[in-house]
């Protein structure tokens, strides 16, 4: 193996376990529990499973590997907080959407080549890109595996245990 | 710069941003907040202070690149629980250990070679090692530094805003 290829399979290793850790606990909580906040007066799991894959719908944007399913979700999960006057889409609706994201983003990431994964994020310039190449698709993927990390910290709070 | 370093960077880039992030939430309370937990019979702040700080300073055995300064806090941050009959070391003493942890891994960190970067790490065997490449040091930084972002989301919870 070389060792662009390597790192792609480090990288998306890093990703593919923080999604699999969301799933799980995100999995191991009833429709009830989606509509518990975290800590008294923060977000409630449901408005974080909205958040994790409206962002994760947007990420095929910014790697510039695909389009969005559903903008119109972006104010609700990524522009406004969690909030009881919102009308959020169903958990049913939710889980539906997260497994589309996620399933598609699987495919569409095994689709790209090594040297693929090396190109620049639609988020900066060429001319940015020449001044600092470790600005490219594959250090998006790891600043969001840290961002899944994030908030899994807070998610796994509902549970009895302490972690 | 060749790919070995420019993923090397990209990995430390990640490491460096989370302990920031760390530094500047920890930094932001009060020495009577470090006693506060960060939802209802979740842990203390002093107490993943502590965890996080001790934890990293595992990591230098883990990485085999130096030795743990203080082996006697393993049990108190990484094996038992919080608890308020644990007697932890004063938050002025914590945050001298914490700056001191990461000063000597940033220096050490520095330290390496692209190619030692690679290597596999002390946790591993090598002949594991031969079967999967991806399990090197560097593996072991990301994973570290999805782990702090995990705590973060919980220690920005005491902040008054949502996030």
């Amino acid at each position: 193996m070389d060792h662009q290829q390597l790192f792609v399979q480090m990288a998306l290793h890093s990703w593919n376990t923080q999604i699999a850790r969301a799933e799980k606990v995100f999995n191991s909580y009833s429709e009830a529990e989606f509509f518990e906040p975290v800590a008294p007066g923060k977000n409630r799991i449901i408005y974080l499973f909205g958040h994790l894959a409206t962002y994760h719908d947007l990420l095929k944007e910014t790697l510039g590997i695909g389009k969005q399913a559903r903008p119109e979700l972006i104010p609700l999960f990524l522009q406004k907080p969690d909030s009881n006057d919102n009308a959020y889409p169903s958990v049913a609706e939710l889980k539906v959407y997260w497994e589309s994201v996620h399933t598609e983003l699987k495919d569409l990431f095994s689709g790209l080549t090594a040297e693929e994964w090396f190109k620049r994020h639609n988020a900066m310039t060429d001319e940015d890109f020449v001044k600092d190449p470790s600005r490219n698709r594959l250090s998006v993927v790891l600043n969001r595996a840290n961002h899944v990390a994030y908030h899994i910290g807070q998610i796994n709070l509902l549970k009895p245990a302490n972690n």
